[in-house]
């Protein structure tokens, strides 16, 4: 348990923005977060983002947002995990007001992609990867490390293809309804089914895309608004050939488990779920793993229909990485977001009464996993 | 006050290491710590680092560590604050311990810079400024700022490029003492003062270089070792237009303001000192910031030698940027391993009876600014 509340929240449609900076769009999300917990002084500034450096050259984020925005001397920086660095950066948020050094702190995430060439992010992500490794140096990328899973997957149960399809598929169906997503074109199972491959067997459609965006939260020690009930974060093997289990995604598993412990709830109070689906296959590992359902049993609850809204437990409700899109940095962050939406009761796809909810939030193949577990007062 | 205190310390060499990666000098200087505070049980890590990303493809840093030194599962990340990165991982690091997640906390800090471009390393560093700022478009580049300031310093006092050559010279003779600096090369007065001009008035030897290198701590809420007596962290203006005094640092100003109201202390208590001098003229401006000197008054502190190994307030005796080198998001890390070797009676250019020790990291042009305040028990 901790004493943070969420006491605003303010997030950029996602999407390509050629006439806006990395910067514009960090600003847009942050102000519309202070308006909406009634412009409080803040005390500190922590961002998650992962590629500015490397294609926007840009870094001191948190510098530029506390000068932009008028905040004076606080404290800020950038937090990076890969693409869990907007989680993480949530994490060092909280972990400033739990230690009595901030009362109000401005958590942020931004990712600027679209400018860049699909090789220049290509090569970016794969700083996501350790680069001594003969895995990286041998041309493994993210689609071909989520890509044998899946082959495993097959392999080792009775799903198929067409499992993964029903994931994007429904976050597909999701995101028509959330006006911040970046797909929210009707799609037909043939259009995903019969999608160009990517990395067999994960077709275009299983693939999150590359996006623009930013999304920020106010937390505070001062109660109201959502209560972040957990906030757990663990680490996992950075390189595939460490993996014990290729179906496992111990991280996952870790900081759900460590998440719940903390929040003392079981998988089976949580109400809502946003999970890093940066690949079909990643969400039905992850709803394994976080003990929805029984490992290697995803695909049925999947089949069931149980992971729709209007299923048992509703996973990605607001398209999830998939269609609501995935700019890196804010991606941890704009989960968050959505699931306050869902908890004050304002959602595009309302779970009706959701009172837990809980976001996840991967870095790398799995180097990095962080659970926040949120409650309505 | 805090109840955080320095266990352990590692650092490799300062230099160029064309046969080792990032991750090689990360790994050596944390298995040092590590071993320096008895391998301890940690809990947490994480890891100050500029531009691994833009340079050497490698993010997830904080994961490699935890994995290759066989932390387990524990929660890690990097944290970017451009030079400062370093001081602000101490501080996550810190608070991460007093917010009583974490017990003991594994702090690095890493930079690979000599197997770049001069042309590239100089882009990455500007990211560091406001990308979108008309000063940068306009070509402003870190010696460019603080060559301005030194104008700037000689028309409002009587000091002159000898007094910053002082600087220089000073931290050249006490880096010839430290084995793990990076120039350790006998330098004269006339050699400084003749060097190639870099921006009117810094010459060669006025600017920090570019280096290789990691260093490491180990911090602990369990008492002993040399205690973390104050952190503080404050933000200051990302532009040159915003100064409202071009002789005036106010982020380091402000940082040092708050550390000595946290520790209980006044500048003049302050036994030795380590400076984020990454230019010569950055060092004049800091220590007048910090209260050591009368403001416009520091030259007449260094042509007196106050600032001397044998002063009455020495600066720098581990040689500084200027002369240990500057690996970006190892230098903050590494000034604490030099004052903590001060506090232990171990350091290169020993102060006889060092008690209280001061280190300040700056990012940007005056956009972070960190200060801890440490103690011998």
């Amino acid at each position: 348990m901790t004493n943070v509340y969420i006491q605003g929240i303010g997030m950029t449609k996602f999407g390509k923005f050629v006439d806006q900076s990395m910067k514009s769009l960090l600003l847009e999300a942050s102000i519309q977060a202070l308006e909406d917990a009634g412009n409080p002084k803040v005390d500190a500034v922590f961002v998650g983002n992962f590629m500015g450096g490397s294609i926007s050259n840009q870094e001191i984020l948190g510098a530029i947002v506390a000068n932009e925005l008028g905040l004076g001397y606080v404290p800020t920086a950038k937090v990076e995990g890969a693409c869990a660095s907007g989680g993480i950066a949530l994490r060092q948020g909280i972990m400033g007001i739990l230690s009595g050094e901030y009362d109000t702190v401005l958590v942020a995430g931004v990712e600027k992609m679209k400018h860049a060439s699909t090789a220049d992010v290509t090569q970016a992500i794969n700083a996501a990867m350790d680069t001594d490794s003969n895995e990286k140096q041998a041309g493994l990328t993210f689609p071909g490390f989520f890509g044998v899973l899946a082959n495993r997957y097959f392999y080792e149960t009775e799903a198929t293809k067409e499992h993964l399809a029903m994931i994007a598929m429904k976050n597909r169906e999701n995101a028509l309804n959330n006006p911040l997503a970046q797909f929210r074109k009707p799609t037909t199972m043939e259009e995903i089914m019969e999608a160009r491959i990517i990395t067999s067997p994960l077709g275009l459609f299983d693939c999150s895309p590359t996006t623009d965006g930013a999304a920020a939260l106010i937390i505070s020690r001062k109660k109201g608004g959502v209560h972040i009930r957990a906030s757990a974060q663990s680490s996992g093997p950075t390189q595939m050939q460490d993996a014990a289990d290729l179906l496992s995604l111990p991280a996952v598993r870790e900081s759900g488990r460590l998440a719940y412990e903390k929040a003392g709830v079981s998988p089976d109070d949580i109400d809502v779920v946003e999970i890093h689906d940066c690949f079909s296959m990643t969400e039905m590992l992850a709803i394994e793993e976080l003990g929805f359902f029984n490992k290697r049993e995803g695909w049925l609850a999947i089949e069931q229909g149980q992971t729709k809204v209007t299923g048992g437990k509703p996973v990605n409700t607001s398209g999830g990485l998939l269609s609501r899109g995935h700019p890196i940095g804010a991606t941890g962050i704009a989960q968050i977001y959505h699931l306050v939406q869902q908890l004050r009761g304002t959602a595009p796809n309302q779970v009706e009464g959701a009172r837990l909810a809980l976001a996840q939030n991967l870095g790398g193949t799995g180097s990095y996993s962080t659970v926040h577990i949120l409650e309505r007062l």
